[in-house]
């Protein structure tokens, strides 16, 4: 069955099925009013919204209606992880083309519901409406923890250590590998697909950042170095990255060799948390997290990013960072 | 300048520049950072979503690119009017075609920023990614009014009468004139194609419904029959509308004649609020609210709704409402 025999009613119902009766007892109206409606407490809110657009930020050539629908979720809740912010609720809006089949959008909507679950996010409101390709709107709302302000981009001090989680560069592998039909091993063709495609966002490393008093933090969505980037001109700072610090993740430098510190530095969609802190904080940290976290260099007064090798020598890269529109350096 | 030119970084500048500073001291984080943060108070949240894309919901051929930012975010406030809420923060996101020039995105924010702050809506969010087609995602996040709830369409009861504020039809018949190049005297064309392009979302009118007690509403933005049939199925009761008592726009009477009934039963996106209550209620609300209301006919128990003349003959009504996938009757 086509989107269009089904209409947008019934669309919506779907989506209300698919997500079932929202897990917290507060949420008073769900999928199918005007908008939804929850009690709140006091406290501070959290809001973030993101669109991902068919053939821009996905392909339905290799990446499964299921993967795209978790992708789309997972990519708002690095956000609110970004912000050391607790999610609790979620709206959707899907644009689709007419001739979509109902089948398929079923599987967006789980894998949406699938990625939602998992931080116990309810889908509170949903929408649907006819385009020329697939569109999907998400809206994140979540709030601090309790007596905790939010991390914030502006927060970075000189003297403060850059950290990250986990390992870069295998979400710009997956996407390389699917692009250029690269073939790898079963096991590191499926780790390098999955990074891209179902990207584990950081959501309780996040509030573990703002319980130890971390300050400023952003998501790794466009790369490394430009990520850092926006964070220093927030910060009024700049940085100094140790290049043979970073932590290129190990399936990357098995497939792609040195190619993979570019892949790390530059290739985005890690949604991997970078932060900067005090050394004391960072170390405590470090000890505390249920997941890698390295230090890869520190904040300095002067504006820039600065890459350096071993020998204290400065590289460039090239086109360290992209940006929607120009894919060029910022 | 184009967009690609800017770059997603400048563009997100200038939608912050653009909108200002937050009207509202609650704001903590606005435009630029992971997500936006504000003070909340405990209470009930409202949270509406809604999505415009280029040559579906709107064309920029007869549509000014102001027009379009105003009526991005006029038609997402009407969600939260007929839930009689009070709207505080909108997020928004942009799909835009690289070659856009800069000078008509700014138009675009411009007009988004006159109408959320017609009614003290901050814009605390935005982001802006590369689309084939102009795609606007608007978030409107609120509350209901102190100790109230919020109006729903699934609280309509046997009995209730069935009420519309201002008058119907004005929208789509400036739809019409636009589409086919209809031509009117000024007085007639003006009025025409800011009903359609322009319209006042019924924010204010919606929380005193709220205050007189009414409990349900929806807004007006698929047609008259359309909703009501939402409404009706959503409260599992029918309604009966007296035609004659539709209050059909004086200017389409005028340049439409007697195909300006059916424009206001099934035109769509008059972004007025359909409400039921009963008449001790709806006596008040008609004698308070700053705008008119009509009382269209009653909820009843059986399903469907009737459309009966002055001789209490039931009509048929073609294609009443609309779906955005299948212009189907539902």
């Amino acid at each position: 069955m086509k989107v269009s025999e089904l209409g947008e009613f019934g669309l919506i119902e779907l989506l209300a099925r698919t997500v079932g009766k929202p897990r917290d007892d507060s949420v008073l109206i769900g999928i199918g009013d005007d908008a939804a409606c929850w009690r709140a407490s006091a406290g501070l809110a959290l809001a973030t919204t993101d669109t991902l657009v068919e053939n821009v930020h996905f392909s339905l050539g290799y990446a499964t209606w299921r993967e795209v629908g978790w992708k789309s979720v997972a990519v708002n809740l690095s956000d609110i992880a970004a912000m050391g912010g607790v999610p609790r609720h979620a709206l959707v809006t899907l644009g689709l083309p007419k001739d979509t089949d109902v089948a398929n959008v079923s599987k967006l909507y789980k894998g949406m519901a699938e990625m939602a679950n998992t931080f116990d996010v309810d889908i509170v409101g949903g929408d649907v409406v006819a385009a020329p390709q697939v569109v999907i709107s998400l809206t994140i709302l979540g709030e601090t923890i309790k007596n905790r302000k939010a991390l914030t981009r502006s927060a970075a001090a000189p003297g403060d250590e850059i950290m990250v989680t986990g390992s870069l560069g295998a979400s710009a592998a997956g996407l390389a590998m699917l692009n250029r039909e690269l073939e790898f091993n079963y096991h590191i063709a499926k780790t390098l697909r999955e990074a891209h495609l179902k990207p584990m966002p950081r959501v309780v490393e996040g509030q573990m950042l703002a319980r130890h008093g971390v300050k400023a933090a952003i998501d790794l969505s466009d790369g490394l170095v430009g990520d850092l980037d926006k964070l220093c001109i927030a910060s009024g700072v700049g940085a100094r990255i140790y290049i043979e610090q970073v932590p290129v993740h190990e399936t990357v430098v098995q497939s792609f060799g040195v190619a993979g510190l570019t892949l790390a530095l530059a290739g985005g969609e890690d949604y991997e948390l970078l932060f900067t802190a005090s050394s004391d904080i960072s170390d405590r940290v470090k000890s505390d997290l249920p997941c890698p976290v390295t230090a890869i260099g520190e904040i300095v007064p002067e504006a820039g990013v600065k890459l350096l090798d071993e020998g204290g020598i400065e590289l460039q890269l090239g086109d360290a960072g992209w940006d929607h529109f120009s894919k060029r350096k910022r």
